[in-house]
């Protein structure tokens, strides 16, 4: 491109960055029209509407994602945690004391179950075990590798084809408006963000997650990033509007979860002084999901279910407002 | 603007936010022509020439830069410090005891020099003291005002008058390039996030810095992030490079540094695979700013100056390559 074509067409994009008018709806395909949908696309028109008494500017339109159960599923258990026990498997061979050594030998014998009695002891020694001791370019391809050949038990899919449809078109049409939008999920960091950009259009820099202690090296002259088995931080509950403070240092306006784990996030966003807006993902379906809240092992929704109602957050039924939950339907 | 315009626009801008032919490097008005400015312009019309060997596509564009004495001076102390010492002056009436408590007596008696005789412990005292204690909303406003107020004790100007004006060019050039710049400080991230947009051109979500642990509580129904008198993470040396990975999730292709602490960075960014750039400003002008190196308590510049020479980095000269240091002059 010629630079006084730049030069031309530079003030007309900035104007557009920064333009006021909403751009239609009409991308929330799978989202059934009703008064859920009526809130989030009144609420965008609102805050980017010029001269508008609740205008929100650009730079300061910000909206965090739930990742688990709020852009892709989590049933019948949190995939990162199918990702550790296939590594355990992988990594079986150079583990001989595996064989013997719970929650291993349970995993190895098949019985993911009897493993994971072990509760959160045994849910993060099979962590540790599968997400350090490496650099930080290995983990990267180790999850690249996996993301593209594994798949989920119940639908035979690929994990990352199990993300929601209506949610990808909601992150979109945001950015269409001027949103930056955010993941804040209490999966592992370093296990999104190889590949959030190419599923949900969210670059590495907008992941927050939780992370274990990694430490910079010099090995034959050149730099290194060391995976360490150790918690660094916990992004959930409380740790949700502290990692979204940490990392982007702005209050979002918009906030989507599923769980109580995301109750926090939601508080901090909705809040704040001036407009916002938050919801939660409830899972109704089913037939072409999981239903589940309140008593959920996984990604419970008990309180939050309570609080929302009291603070009037819109509440998304799965079953009744999407057309359709995952592109492969 | 009409949706129909923006159909239209949309494709040409965002080529040209991918566009390969570089912006004219007038913009770097306050660089004397020369090698080093040179080195800087050719490296990024290399990157950014599309079929080129080198092209290193948008996203990956992430420039890093140290704020202390490579963005600002930071002599004769770090301006934080100023800032914390104003600090102890404005809270001194609580504070009752501080009276005969060091290094709290001492400077109320106007004795800097003694009140840092502690050391580290005596600047930690005296940063917990004034960066901690109070809600995220107030610690802004206070810096804030404090950044529209405060004076510098030699040059009398405001401190953020006194950011050079050549990195203020360079940071606007790359991202004329398509750059995405990030500050990577070993200063408080809570204490640049105030100004770096107004200043820097750079905003909140891309500042890296030090920081306090901070949580989340519900007050009267409303969200606060508190800030505790604890250190949470010191993003200097080694700690630039992890703090990177943690927010970027991305490895830098330039870096820019002037003191020893940066050098990590600058070794975690130049042996990258790939094109990389990764520069020192040197503080050799003792008439338009300060001349200092390897004996320097703030800003020393000795291993990494070595390494400098090792690995072929530029050394940015600033009595030679800058025709102004400060826009004031």
């Amino acid at each position: 491109m010629h630079a006084w074509i730049k030069r031309l067409l530079l003030p007309l994009c900035m104007l557009m960055a920064v333009s006021s008018q909403a751009w239609s709806a009409d991308d929330l395909k799978s989202w059934n029209d009703g008064p859920n949908k009526k809130s989030i696309t009144d609420f965008v028109e609102r805050v980017t509407k010029d001269g508008s008494a609740d205008f929100i500017p650009v730079p300061e339109r910000v909206a965090v994602f739930d990742n688990d159960g709020t852009l892709w599923a989590e049933q019948p258990l949190y995939f990162q945690l199918f990702f550790a026990l296939d590594r355990v498997k992988v990594m079986a061979p150079d583990h001989p004391e595996w064989k013997t050594q719970e929650p291993f030998a349970s995993l190895l014998k098949g019985d993911v179950k009897g493993a994971l009695s072990g509760g959160e002891k045994a849910i993060m020694e099979i962590v540790m075990a599968t997400h350090s001791g490496m650099s930080s370019d290995e983990f990267d391809a180790i999850v690249r590798d996996w993301v593209k050949t594994a798949k989920h038990p119940k639908s035979g899919k690929h994990y990352t084809e199990m993300v929601y449809q209506p949610m990808v078109e909601l992150l979109g049409y945001l950015r269409a408006n001027g949103f930056k939008t955010y993941i804040v999920s209490g999966g592992g960091i370093d296990f999104m963000r190889p590949w959030t950009e190419e599923i949900y259009g969210v670059p590495p820099e907008q992941v927050v997650g939780s992370s274990g202690k990694i430490a910079f090296e010099m090995l034959d002259g050149k730099g290194v990033i060391m995976r360490i088995p150790e918690i660094n931080f916990i992004d959930d509950k409380a740790g949700k509007p502290v990692g979204i403070h940490q990392h982007i240092g702005r209050r979002p306006v918009m906030a989507f979860g599923n769980s109580d784990g995301d109750l926090q996030m939601l508080q901090w966003t909705c809040t704040r002084q001036g407009p916002s807006f938050c919801a939660y993902v409830h899972h109704t379906d089913a037939k072409r999901e999981w239903a589940y809240d309140r008593n959920s092992s996984i990604g419970r929704l008990a309180k939050g279910l309570d609080e929302a109602k009291a603070r009037s957050w819109t509440l998304i039924d799965m079953k009744e407002d999407w057309s359709k939950v995952f592109a492969y339907e």
